[in-house]
């Protein structure tokens, strides 16, 4: 199975945390990628040695190169050898380098042409920088499926009553949904008026009290998300404190695998660590234990065929997942057209 | 590695004890099925959502039907779609339903065309319904080898006496064998008079007591075997209660993994449970210890290779096996035929 | 990945004490062989019974033959069958036998043509027999890479003082590197003259002496090295027993994993066993847990491609791993041409 990305975008490698002293190794849209903070900035480097191809990632970090722990040739932030121990220094030696942008906790990353890398096309997630530290809540889910699969499950919330009925679940069955395209972004709304609050928000909304439930997914190439949902006594209006919203990045680490990145946040009691784990060990159940499987078990039925290929009897539900395929589609399909002109 | 298989017969999909109410995954002939009762009957289809190709396993049974765990959508014994939560039901939304007849406890599925399924074609087990549930001993051995070998491993039992020296062999070596067809059926015997009985029959026929070993496996089409064993005092009548008999089904999973399954009975000690307890110890002992890594290690020195392209070196033991190979090989060919004729 | 062997040629296929009188399974060259002691001679069989392809080494030996474990085949060191419970004993009931030599502790085979087997090409290991027991220390390490890549790493010992720097490493970093073709043989050699000596060494020359430190690799077709070193106060001679020489063997097992044997010896301490168990304990580090995992990354980053192909920046320290793989190639080019020429 070989899958053509977008190139010329921004995915999301890690979440800055994890980028540090040390060589991170992750690969990214099939590449072997290796990441460490260099000074003030964050190198990602093609994680091969040209030399004898080992893992650059098996070697260290020194002076903002990383140190290949095989026959110590050293490669700066941007991938020319600053060392060899062993002669001098050619411009052979020399390692693939990709624009890096740290922003909003993320550490985004450029795999197109490097030239081409506009930090002004990394998505607007003010909203995290905005929460504090501790009513953050994040999760690096390695998915084996593919990364539009798990943008699909997203676009498609109303999954949330029947594959999470204990925890998101509750508030999709009955709402009025749309989607549209703004821009550069798809947008799908849920919302449910006067309904049935579930069990999770009676101390916000206490029985037999109705609730107002409205659910945002925002999309935008090439993987990230913004989904947020609030839940208000019938006919209030939303306040910022009742808001939850939460970054859903879904990167490429081969045609069926997925890095799964989520950064939860909320409007209220901000400095509450001891909620913030029960939210945690609530939403870790939700995408680790019940969306993973669904996902995995999803893309083993397709085993090498595509989705599209396979045929799928799409429903209602489907309108913003399939409008995202599009777009994601037209843009492929424009990028590889510039790229032949080029040629 | 693929595999063309007879399709228009009965195959054994599980015991009836392996399917209730709660969807029971299984692979058959390449094809993820599921099972579960609704009702007197047992539905097997499918399993895999027609819409985001979910596996309906990972659901639920309710009325009949069972839920799709991902989106709600409901689907029938019949394979068509019952309830769709998110609007109509349309003629796509559909699961292929295979032909299921639970007889003899055993479930048994039509893979071929639903409108051949002709429920006298099922092998005669009686012998299982005659036998107490507590003389009843039922295995079900993954084993990651073709069916056809494990077919063989059961058409040449001389090699009981070398695999199975402490448990099932003795009687083999010295045995008169003879091959022959009966109708749609290929059955091997082996007689061997006024032989020494093996340890284990000592108590039936104590040494210096000469005895009598008979030995018979019957084949039907696919892949359904009965295998009967006797040993009497030499010169005396085998009866009814010195018989052992057991069902030996071999489904196949793909072209290199097969459900094993056996249903061993026996004429005396009926009602017996802990000598039942002995006896499934030894015989899981024979069967997953000492068949099942045989059978493997086989299919491993095969690889892709088939077994006749590998060009075996047959002995006179092998007569069995190679003419069930030839029957099966004659009507799936056959079969093919009619479907190009048809075309 | 397939690859081509250099074939007539001796493969190190096990040590001495690997083999005795049960069978030995070993996958050489991508071929399952069965080793097994027959009286005075060690056999080599295909390990693949000629009847229904069980392996023989999953039976026992008996009379200097090995039994097949399924129905009782019997073959001897020659390959023939020597007996068949089940008939007569046909010419096909034949398995291919392979020439060996136990020589220097050492099990030899020929996986080539067997009239060719030459002992005369085995290489002169005196070294080892010279040694007494309590002072060889054995490795067998089965590595998943490509044996050529295990050779690269001993040819070019340089990568001591980044990838053992606590171990082997200390000498390299400065040495004079010379390599040359003596006859069949590639040879090169570290000379580091007046330099200082790493810690394991202080006890021999303490600081602030100086130290002179001599490495010297010998790689014979097709993948058997020898390495020596030793280290002496500057201008002061060499002498046996400060000598330390081990044998290092590279077996394909299959194009990308390799049987790697090490056998090492030294000229001291000769009975001292506890000081044997120390520096087991230091080499199984270097060799399992440095060496192991930087081969087998090299490989994972290979993929399916070649070395050359994935057109590597060599460098001046490659001189000696470049010369083996041009020699091996062309010996391997040599033995096709004659075959064709036959042909």
């Amino acid at each position: 199975m070989s899958e053509r990305y977008l190139l010329d975008r921004w995915y999301q490698a890690a979440f800055s945390e994890e980028v540090g002293d040390t060589p991170l190794a992750r690969t990214l849209l099939d590449i072997p990628v290796v990441l460490y903070r260099a000074g003030d900035a964050i190198a990602a480097l093609e994680d091969r040695c040209p030399h004898r191809f080992a893992p650059l990632s098996m070697g260290s970090v020194r002076d903002g190169a990383v140190v290949c722990g095989y026959h110590g040739l050293a490669f700066g932030a941007d991938g020319a050898c600053k060392h060899n121990p062993h002669g001098k220094i050619t411009a052979a030696m020399r390692v693939r380098a990709f624009p890096v942008v740290e922003r909003h906790t993320v550490v985004w990353i450029w795999m197109g042409e490097a030239l081409k890398a506009d930090a002004a096309l990394i998505p607007d997630l003010g909203f995290i920088d905005r929460t504090p530290e501790t009513a953050r809540i994040r999760f690096h889910i390695p998915t084996s499926a593919n990364y539009r699969l798990v943008t699909d499950n997203l676009m498609d919330l109303s999954h949330a009553d029947y594959l999470h009925p204990t925890s998101l679940g509750g508030v999709m069955t009955g709402a009025e949904v749309t989607t549209s395209l703004k821009g550069e972004t798809v947008v799908t709304q849920w919302i449910n008026r006067d309904c049935l609050a579930p069990a999770r928000f009676h101390a916000r909304v206490p029985p037999p009290q109705r609730a107002d439930a409205w659910t945002e997914a925002v999309w935008q190439a090439p993987a990230v998300m913004v989904i947020s949902t609030s839940l208000v006594p019938t006919g209030t209006q939303r306040r910022d404190e009742d808001e939850v919203r939460a970054l859903h990045s879904m990167t490429p680490e081969t045609a069926s695998t997925t890095h799964y990145f989520v950064c939860g946040t909320r409007g209220d009691r901000l400095e509450d660590v001891e909620y913030s784990e029960r939210l945690r060990g609530m939403l870790a159940n939700a995408f680790i234990h019940e969306d993973k499987p669904m996902l995995e078990a999803q893309q083993a039925r397709l085993g090498n065929a595509s989705f599209e290929g396979s045929r799928p009897v799409l429903l209602a539900i489907d309108a913003g997942a399939v409008q995202v395929r599009r777009q994601l589609d037209r843009r492929i399909a424009a990028e590889q057209d510039a790229a032949l002109a080029l040629a």
